[in-house]
């Protein structure tokens, strides 16, 4: 909890009082520290936090959306840190700066996390063009994501050009994290037919790529017969609505190679697609997406909350699994309650 | 016009008024005209056939729920009518009675519909074991899932063993569809390269078995090259939670071939899926599923429309569209103002 009290202090060394604005410009002028105290703004629970960081985003906004999303997932093991590592390190000695959002709503909110991830990321998180923070899990998906997509704000305004978001693989979040960045990678192993373990179904239609890691040493002969069985696959999807066919590249994130390939491809699909212009178009559909989404989500949760109908509600949904009462009528009657 | 006319009349012949109860009464004889016009009443947006429907329904849920629900998808010019003609009929064959519930959020409300898919299936449609029932188009997706949903219930009161909700795959429908059946059977065409032509990406994943018609004559080799090409993919998808491996299998509905196989596999996987709960327990989800979304969307419409509100969304909506407002402060100033 100490990380998480220190980051909270509204002064600075000096004793001065930090207000949005100092945050705001502190986060125009790309300071990590500024930065890291608006984010934890973000997550905080209490009003004037809320208030403050909502105060940094609108000022932030019109300094956003330059960076490059880029959406990362696969199961735990697959090597997503080390891939991370690898590729943000290519990018900085390229002259670029790099954020990385890790989401992982399982995860408990407290200081560990952090300091585990700047662990699982020693040499980026060493690294002055690199950014790397946990997203703290809320209760809710709709918090990590809304909590999220303010923090991409954020570090755009601070100049990141390429955001990493990564996630576990094992649950809903991948689709919240699809619906708000540009591409999406899904990482995976090569092996005896189980290269999708724990991947849930459905994610691996969403994937812009497949990366194979750990293609090196004896796992190489695998991993080239994995590139041509998914290359096949991938080819029988339906197209995607910017007719992008998402292909399959090899990579060992350990030894440092296909990363640059890997590169050189998503490169390419954010140029054609700046082109087409459907990144454009693509993130204006997400951000009308998930506003209708999240107001419907956030105005129920907050009408029940005021209305204390909690109980109820579980009480009816107990009556529609047992069939004593259709889904139908249990809605009308909260409804026709609340209303 | 004169169809919905008829069947909205609430009188019977020797001139009696059908209240809910004789309308149920008559579903659970198996009275054709009695189950036709209460679902019209489903379909009406009159607020007293509306308390009708309802009625009925509740009065029907505890005879619903023994029928096998399944989901019929693909691309016009598939050939689903004539597959659904030719199953339809090797079920009523074996004594089996069958409905099928046609989904086409395009097309307009009227009685057209209605006699153009009579016409569709002509033999089905004279089958006394078969009832046939276009889904009367709503203005919302939720409208006509919510309505197909009733449909199901008061069918399988009125004693169908097996129910096939139809869709055309171009749309968010097939997802809605899927969340409201026990299986979900993907139709498509051997061709080069282009046999998802139409079909949303998405669907694919979601299909519990893919079927791959017109396989006769010149195209038999090109639907054994399709049917081997889709195992594969199909086996580097994740599994399913009930741990199924969607099957290919190839059919000429025509011609008649391959539809008792197709049967055999289906009744397979119902009958596996009862013994193992799967089929109770995925009901059970979709219902409380769907209940969540469809209360948060009903409420959010009504206190829309309650509040005059619509306008000042889209307001909102556009300023985010254009970055000048984000939608999370887009969001707190509509629920400010409702609440």
């Amino acid at each position: 909890m100490g990380i998480i009290r220190k980051t909270n202090i509204k002064t600075n060394k000096a004793g001065r009082i930090i207000d949005s604005e100092n945050l705001y410009q502190g986060i125009l002028k790309g300071d990590v520290s500024m930065l890291a105290r608006s984010i934890t703004l973000i997550e905080s629970s209490l009003p004037a936090d809320k208030d403050k960081a909502s105060e940094i985003i609108e000022k932030c906004l019109p300094h956003s959306g330059k960076s490059f999303r880029i959406g990362i997932t696969g199961v735990p093991g697959v090597g997503k840190s080390t891939f991370i590592e690898s590729f943000g390190t290519l990018l900085t000695d390229m002259g670029k700066r790099i954020a990385v959002l890790a989401i992982d709503p399982t995860s408990q909110k407290g200081g560990g996390s952090i300091l585990g991830d700047k662990t699982r990321m020693e040499e980026l998180s060493r690294n002055e063009n690199a950014f790397i923070r946990p997203s703290a899990a809320g209760n809710s998906l709709g918090g990590v994501t809304r909590k999220t997509k303010e923090a991409i704000i954020l570090c755009e305004a601070a100049g990141y050009d390429v955001i990493i978001i990564e996630t576990v693989g094992v649950g809903q979040s991948e689709i919240a994290v699809n619906g708000m960045v540009d591409f999406f990678l899904l990482l995976m192993l090569a092996g005896a037919g189980d290269e999708l373990q724990g991947i849930k179904r459905g994610i691996m239609e969403m994937a812009d790529a497949l990366i194979i890691n750990k293609a090196d040493g004896d796992n190489l002969i695998k991993a080239k017969v994995a590139k041509a069985e998914y290359s096949s696959a991938l080819h029988l999807f339906p197209p995607n609505d910017n007719q992008w066919v998402s292909p399959v590249l090899l990579c060992s994130a350990i030894e440092g190679t296909g990363i640059n390939d890997i590169w050189e491809m998503l490169n390419g699909f954010h140029e054609k697609m700046t082109i087409t212009g459907f990144i454009t178009k693509n993130r204006k559909e997400q951000n009308l997406s998930w506003m209708n989404k999240a107001l419907q989500e956030e105005l129920f949760v907050r009408l029940i909350q005021k209305k204390d109908f909690q109980d109820h509600i579980e009480k009816l949904k107990n009556e529609v699994a047992l069939n004593k009462i259709s889904p139908f009528k249990a809605i009308e009657q909260i409804i026709n309650e609340i209303i």
